[in-house]
This record gives C-alpha cells, structure tokens and sequence, in this order.
C-alpha cells in the first residue's frame, strides 16, 4: 500500500490527544564545538519515552471495533512494546508482548506496569515469532509489527510534520536506521511536506545491514552484530527498503567509540537523557562535519529509556 | 543590607540579557505515584548549567568600572565558579579562582574552557581563604562569596520571581540548602511576590547544619558530612541565616538512600540530567508526602552539572 501525505496529515490528527507535541531544544556549545546549527527534536520526551508511541498508537487507533475485541500483539524487545502496552490501556483492550529474555529490565517493567502480558521468549527472531504465532492464533489479537507496516510508518512520519513546522528552514534531518520505520516514515514525510529537505540515516558500524541493503537494493543481514545501539539491530523489511531506496540520501556510519563520544556530549552539554540507539545520527554529523558545516542539521532524538546500569558500561568510573 | 523587592526587580532586568529563562516540567508518572502535583523549575538547562549563573552575573554587573578593571575572584569547588567565569568571559575581565584539588574534573575543565585563571588549593576552609587572600592582595580583584553577598542573595531571588510568574498557583516551593544563597534569595522573593507561598529547604542528613541552624537561631556545623549531594556540604552565614529564619517554613532531612533513589526517579521519568544535591527538595518532598498530599509544590532543580564517572558509583551495575 502506498502511504499519502493525507494518510500522514489523517495520523497525526488520531494521534494527537495521545501523544506530547515534543520540544525541539538547541545548544549553543555544542554548535560552537561543532560548527553545524543542530536543532534536537525530542522524542526522549515523548509518551513511553520514544516516538515508537506515534507508530504503535496509529495502527491500533485504525482498528475496528471488531478487531479491538481481542486485542493487539507483537514481539519487541524495547520502546514498541511499551508503545503497544500504553495504546492498549489507553484504549481499554488488551495487548500480548513477546520480548526476547535478554531485554533491559527497565523496558519489561514498563510494559508490565501498563497492564500488559509478557511472554519472554529466547532471544532470536524463530522464537520470537514462533510465541507470536502462538498468542495470535489463541487469543485472536491483532499483530502489530515494529516497523513492517504501513499503519506504523504513517504514524512514525508524523514526527518530521512537527519538526518542519517548528523549524522551516531545516537544510538536512538525521534518524536512527534500525528496521527503518522511523527513517522511511521520515523520508516519505519531508518528500511530501519539504522536497529540498535532504534525509540522512546514521547506522552503527555493529549492524551494518541497512547500508549494505541501500547499496545492493535487497534486505540484507548485517555482517556481524556488536554494538551499544540495541535498539538498532534490525534488519529492514522489503516494504521500510522500499521507501528508504526512494527517498533517502544516504546512510552513515559510526564506531561505538563514536556513539559513546556523542552519548557523552550530549548528557553533559544538554543535560537530557537519551539512548544510546538515539545518539547514532549525531555521531554520524560530527564524524562527517564537512557535509553539514554551517547548515540546519535536524536530529531526530527518538528514545530516552535507558537503564540505568548500563551507565558504568558507558561512562566507566575512574 | 536590606534587599527589598525593587532590588530584585533590578536584579532580573540587569541579568536577562545573559540568562535563560528555564522551562517548568511536569511528569504525569511521577504526580501518580506520589499523589502530589509538581512542577520542576529546570536551572539544569540555565547557562553554566545551574543557578548560580543569577548570582554571579548580577554580582558582576553590579561592580563599577573601576572594579571591573582588576577581574574578580572567588573560592568555590563547583557552580559559583562556573558562573564567575562565565560573567567575566561575558564581560571580558578577569576571573581568579581558587578551587580545592577534590573539585569534579568536569567543574574544573568548564572554568577553565570560559578562560579563568584557576588557583588549586588543599580541600579545607583555611587554605581556600588563604589561597584567596593572595590572588585577591596580588591582583584587587573583587571577591564574590558564593552566598554571603547581598548582590548574590538577590540574583539567585530572580529564579522564583519566574518560576511564580509561570506557575502562579503554586501552594509550596522547596529548594536545596548548602550556605543559603539560594534559599534565603527564593524566601524573600515569595515573602514579596506572594507572601501565601511556603518555603521549604531539602537538606542531606549527611549535611545537616541548615537545621541545627534553624533552630538554634546561630549559624552551626553539621555533625558529620557525608553526602553524595556534594553542593550542600557548606554551612548557611549569618546574612543567609537571618532572612532564612524570617521566610522559610521548615528544613525536611533527606537520606542516602532517599537521594538516590529520587535521582533514579528523575532520571528514568523525566530523562533529563540533574545533580544530586538539586533532587534533595524532591526526595524531601517525596518523604514527606502527608504534608504535600494534592498540593502544587514547586522543586527548583537547582543544576545539572555531574560527572560522569560518577553514574557508576550512583547507579551500580548489576
């Protein structure tokens, strides 16, 4: 299905009593430092702490009743979850969540203090789909997939619609690329609203797979995965590729050496917490600050739910 | 001296070119499981990263030009010294100051990148003032106490004229207390701005002078210092002392434990950076919550300059 800009102007309208209109916040030393004009949308700030409520909110809000019965259900080892557990309870129906055993602590409770069921399965893509099938075919709830449909995309799209009306004049956007719901979201968004708006992606160098996918033009595994970006470890679907190959201009990468340098400045120049998955399109202007010095460089700063004992892995004591 | 309400007026108009005017938070999941209605005055996000900025720029502002001439100084481990360096390289003079060999490396570095000369010193009262009393007798440069100085006391007065002209419903307001600056400045602008609004301090049982002060009426030292909040560490002066008996209400007493665990709260709810010593009015807040039940209580987050090292130490691994 081929998502329209009504499609994303409908979204927003549904979603927009269930979410924050998030801050876009700036700063000056980090411009200094820098030499780029960086404006920071703050998705860290938005319900459940990640745009993936704008997503997960959309697809259930476009339900019939009928559907609504028996609720929604996914596999999700972090903020789709959550964004699924608080559209279920928003909406009085009843949401199921596989999540693989290895998930932050932090990101389970959340999802189980909003009233949902959790299913923990083993931490691989056939065991996470295999206990979907299950809880589906028991329960009858509708599947709502992190990034693999059209309901989620539009729904991720309408973060750039309020980061181009706060900020016109916007030269370059910058997501995070993990199964590519926000980036072709975004992509699909500033080609309808800003044509000139110029879409970058930032990918860790420990899952490289949506790059060698952009390149050969088929969904492609990364070559190996390490990285403190967990939330980017995805592979893209034919449909998020096929959005990504159109209208996006490129994707970059960072080390984890790099990741952990802009987490850094970030949390102490800006003072807000955000994770790490979230910081990788800014590493990846500041790696390549001679495409953007001097221009309007926005980032699209999507999670802020960390768990806290990650931090000494981070920033290690001295 | 007496500081009156137009002094405080000036002292806002004379500082606003070079301040921020913070936001006021609010986090509907912390107001749930607290039962309490509360807005967080953000100094984190001011410039140098604290309040302090109020009291060092309108100190600095005030001098003449004659003054101004010779730079001025200071004593401080943390904020107070970021802030004067800030006011000098701001008004292009001079900054001396000395600062005990403990200080955070992350306070140190920030003085230094704003241009200040820095003068280490061991991490006791008498070598802080020795150290002082030379740079001061070899330079003339004006010293600035952190908050025994009227023109201090008056500046830091400009963040609750704000925070009430945002929140004009406001039934309390908490702040943390170190030497009172900060307190006896937000005391007197609610006596004048809304006498109706009661003032109380959050204090480290671990630095509990500010109340053995309080109610003995005579400026008094804690009976053990042993804190995480390390901007709470020093003892009120008689100028701060005499406004805070007249203004405030009452001293709430915080543990370890308790400051911890409000840092975790903030951190995880509301993803943003703060230090400890400024969770002290929350965790006072969130002890004694029979007193604050349904009330809209004002925390002024006083600064977010942490190090970073420091998170393990805070939040252990697992």
């Amino acid at each position: 299905m081929e998502i329209t800009l009504q499609n994303i102007l409908d979204a927003a309208n549904r979603i927009q009593p269930y979410i924050h209109k998030t801050p876009v916040l700036t700063c000056q030393s980090i411009n200094e430092l820098s030499g780029i004009d960086f404006y920071f949308k703050c998705e860290n700030f938005q319900k459940i702490g990640a745009f993936k409520i704008r997503g997960g909110m959309n697809a259930s809000l476009s339900l019939s009743a009928e559907q609504l019965k028996n609720g929604i259900a996914t596999h999700s080892s972090g903020n789709h979850a959550q964004a699924l557990a608080f559209a279920a309870k928003t909406l009085g129906i009843k949401a199921y969540i596989v999540m693989p055993k290895t998930s932050p602590q932090v990101k389970v409770n959340a999802v189980k203090g909003y009233g949902a069921t959790v299913i923990m399965c083993e931490p691989n893509q056939a065991a996470r789909e295999e206990a979907l099938q299950k809880v589906v075919s028991e329960t009858g709830a509708e599947f709502i997939h992190p990034y693999d449909d059209y309901r989620v995309i539009t729904g991720q799209a309408t973060c750039i619609k309020e980061f181009i009306e706060e900020i016109p004049s916007l030269d370059f956007v910058i997501t995070p690329v993990g199964g590519g719901g926000l980036l072709s979201g975004t992509s699909l968004g500033a080609h309808y609203m800003k044509p000139s708006l110029k879409v970058y992606a930032g990918e860790p160098e420990g899952a490289a797979d949506a790059i060698l996918s952009f390149k050969s033009g088929k969904v492609e595994k990364a070559p190996f995965i390490n990285t403190i970006a967990d939330g980017l470890m995805t592979t893209l679907s034919e449909q998020t590729l096929g959005i990504i190959k159109q209208h996006v201009t490129d994707i970059l990468l960072v080390s984890e050496e790099e990741i952990k340098a802009a987490l850094r400045l970030i949390y102490e120049r800006m003072k807000i917490i955000v994770e790490p998955s979230c910081v990788v399109p800014f590493a990846a202007a500041l790696r390549n600050k001679e495409l953007f010095k001097g221009k309007k460089v926005g980032i699209i700063l999507s999670g802020g739910n960390v768990d806290l004992t990650k931090f000494s892995e981070w920033f290690p004591g001295v």
